[in-house]
């Protein structure tokens, strides 16, 4: 046993807290990831004090898949989040989705609890709505925030606005009780799940207790908001509004864990759970810097995302890692950190990242692009192979719905299906992180990367077994008519009947 | 006067070397502006010693005018620097081009001279290769590089290879005793030019003298080459190969400078002569992060560059700049280092930065993009107008020159020569950094913005008057047959009959 081996055994001995912070920014949001007004100080100061994951990535190319995979660490495709209902398209919960998180998955905070650890979860949810669905059934002990996007208004008709819950019970709606101005961009919402995580901490603090924070926040989904404070500060624009409050509440809850001397006791991440929606460019969009598209794509703009772990005393400050990481990863590093072992009864796709974070050391491990049932693309160190390739339909084209704005690959960003299974198109991301230039078939590069990848995604498939789909039925009735406690508020609507059939999903 | 004025005074009664590292990169060439590779500690380290630019423009988007702009504070169409043989063409100064810098023209090290700095310049010289254009003739004490690109290797019957100069006389040529190697990329070149930086450096603090040294070496650009032990090291191939190389010196100067206790003395500047280009991708291309195009076009890939001011003890570390700052910016800040005024006898382009890098000032002034004799565009703020537009002729396209690849904004990147004057093209850089949505006509910012706009252009054009065009005629016998210490070597070529014609330049 050498010294890496003690000084990790020493931290295993102690009780760590864990904060997550996740969010949908692009790769080039950041500054210290190129975006060029630099407008992140904190996020930018926690990545010279931490650990920058240049190789990061999403399960899943949109919000519901990647938040199950990150709380189970496993594949969307293992754990139910996806669809069959056609191929290859991306689905999520939203308010009239029938199904959610299946009891069978362990979620990380179920795990954790087991271990001493009290879990909250601040933000959106996304794994359900449906009583069964509810987090604190799934191992959290606190929630502040609401189960689906915020999008609204409704008029509470055909539509009811999304609840806010505060652990068991609903407190108010968006928009009704929780004001986002549609017109203006302003809405207090940041500030409210900042306090939130402040006084969590110091709650945490005060009793000794460990914990798990999942800071799961929603501010630059569309429709993009901030407070006051920070309107019209960004050179960005509104969307650059909410990343610089995003990014000041990040800055004060570190400096929240400094203060409270439990900074060298909590390992924080932070990352996003899909590439920024280059469809509500400009006013809304963020960036994927130079990557290829956005958000609902398997190009490396719609999963590589922006990836910091901060650990003051035990990660070296100013570190980069070129590790390929992913989201379901936070589940394995979390339960190696809290000295507990991932599930043996089931296939679980994160890794320990430990030895990354702490030793600097490179893991070898592929990355899978999923686009609901389809592996489209995997890669493997620096190569990337294209089985499937796909924008979207010329259908939803022509209506204006564009997920790669001004960038047009011949042959790659199409507007059909392709499938090149037999021959998968392949990139190597070191010379061409944009995925603008598929090696030739005939060379040399090509035979020998594609043999590796080929065993690689043959071993995969074969032991791949597939969770049972939640996304493929969608019912009115089960939209957010009367969350639990809408009674004591005076806040439940009627339901309509139940009229069960499948969810369309375009993309 | 204030503590900032006194701050000032007393820098300028010292005596202040300067180092200006003037190479072709990209914006997104480095790690601290989002390289995804990340494989420029070097530079990433003088970038968060010193003061990094986020908003710093070359004055055109090809090499020559641009060197040629930062020698002398002046557009290229004041210099000379351009051509008028076709509407909106970039020249530069192939071996078979006539003109050159005049003597009129007043360079940064003339002026230099006359204040006791020793002036030297390694690496390419570009401002023409005829006797009198001779960079000794020209204000530098010394000269080791070569006058033109490395591009060969030629027959030496219908093209002589470069020679390359030590002062006055050439001392060999690239190939034929500077090997570079076409097929492997190997080639010393750096190594030689870094130790010729060490050098002089080292040799001006022994005599106590204060120096300005122009680093203008050209290992990224086309045909890209490294030095052994650089090859193969990069994850971005030959390119990140030269790009780590020329890091790994950028750093052994800088340390050097600290070394020998001078780096206090020593302000130095990072920057780029033109957008990476990317019609050399991705084998021999760099990257302009999420701009839109590269070399040669007018759009920010080809124009905005990474810039970087390092002078330890004055600007404040990790200092990060949005004034819009240009090349020729180091002609007048190095005249107000050294205390010397710029001459009032002409219209000088470039301002002084030293506000806005010692005391943060933001100071107002807008950028021109010129192609040849035509403005395309105009920056102001964070606007930007475009009052034409092209990226090249589709007789170019056809041949696979794309300037532009896998990008594509309609109206936007034309394959012919599109006029705005009535009504430009509008984008706001901080929202829409890649130029891909222009702003309705219609709209009140729209009207607001180019109100501003139109009057500074009004102004630029009335008070412009363009200097004799020095990119007009090329004859074959004004090549390096015979430069001066050929017969030394035996080196000397036949000349050709003299046959003068219009250049053609395509793009």
């Amino acid at each position: 046993v050498g010294p890496e081996a003690l000084l990790l055994q020493k931290i295993k001995s102690t009780f760590t807290s864990f904060g997550v912070f996740f969010l949908q920014m692009g790769w080039g949001d950041l500054g210290a990831f190129g975006e060029p007004s630099k407008e992140t100080p904190n996020l930018d100061q926690m990545a010279s004090e931490g650990m920058l994951f240049l190789d990061f990535y999403t399960a899943n190319p949109l919000c519901s898949p990647s938040r199950a995979a990150l709380l189970t660490g496993r594949l969307p495709v293992r754990n139910g989040f996806y669809t069959t209902n056609a191929h290859a398209r991306n689905a999520y919960t939203p308010q009239d989705i029938v199904g959610g998180i299946q009891d069978y998955e362990l979620l990380l905070p179920e795990l954790l609890k087991k271990a001493g650890y009290t879990n909250k979860i601040i933000g959106k949810w996304h794994l359900g709505h449906r009583p069964q669905f509810h987090p604190l059934k799934h191992g959290f002990d606190e929630w502040f925030g609401s189960p689906n996007c915020h999008f609204g208004p409704f008029d509470n008709r055909a539509l009811p606005n999304i609840p806010m819950y505060r652990d068991w019970e609903m407190i108010g709606r968006y928009y009704e009780d929780f004001k986002i101005d549609l017109k203006t961009g302003e809405a207090n919402l940041t500030q409210i799940y900042l306090q939130e995580a402040l006084d969590f901490i110091s709650k945490q603090q005060a009793s000794q207790q460990p914990f798990f924070l999942y800071w799961a926040i929603d501010a630059t989904h569309a429709p993009v908001y901030a407070s006051k404070h920070f309107l019209g500060t960004s050179q960005r624009g509104l969307y650059g509004d909410a990343v610089r409050e995003i990014d000041d509440s990040i800055g004060k809850i570190l400096k929240h864990l400094q203060k409270l001397g439990i900074s060298e006791d909590t390992f924080v991440f932070f990352t996003s759970d899909n590439g920024a929606a280059l469809i509500s460019a400009p006013k809304q969009g963020g960036s994927n810097g130079r990557f290829l598209c956005g958000k609902q794509t398997t190009f490396e703009g719609g999963m590589r995302e922006p990836a910091i772990a901060w650990w003051p005393g035990h990660i070296p400050a100013g570190g980069v890692s070129h590790q390929l990481g992913n989201v379901m990863d936070l589940f394995t590093t979390s339960l190696s950190l809290a000295g507990l072992q991932p599930p043996s009864d089931r296939q679980i796709d994160g890794i320990d990242l430990l030895p990354a974070i702490l030793q600097g050391k490179l893991i070898d491990r592929p990355i899978f692009y999923y686009r609901g049932n389809e592996m489209m693309a995997v890669r493997v160190g620096l190569y990337k192979a294209h089985y499937w390739t796909w924008s979207n339909s010329w259908e939803e084209y022509s209506k204006g719905i564009d997920f790669c704005p001004g960038q047009n690959v011949s042959g790659v960003t199409t507007h059909t299906q392709e499938e090149h299974t037999n021959l998968p198109l392949l990139f190597h991301l070191g010379r061409d992180p944009g995925e603008k230039y598929p090696l030739s078939f005939v060379s040399d590069e090509y035979q020998r990367a594609m043999e590796e990848i080929s065993a690689i995604v043959q071993q995969h498939k074969v032991t791949m077994v597939p969770g049972e789909p939640q996304l493929n039925v969608c019912d009115k009735a089960v939209m957010n008519w009367s969350p639990p406690g809408c009674e004591k508020l005076g806040k439940c609507l009627k339901l309509p009947e139940s009229d069960p059939k499948k969810c369309f999903w375009p993309h």
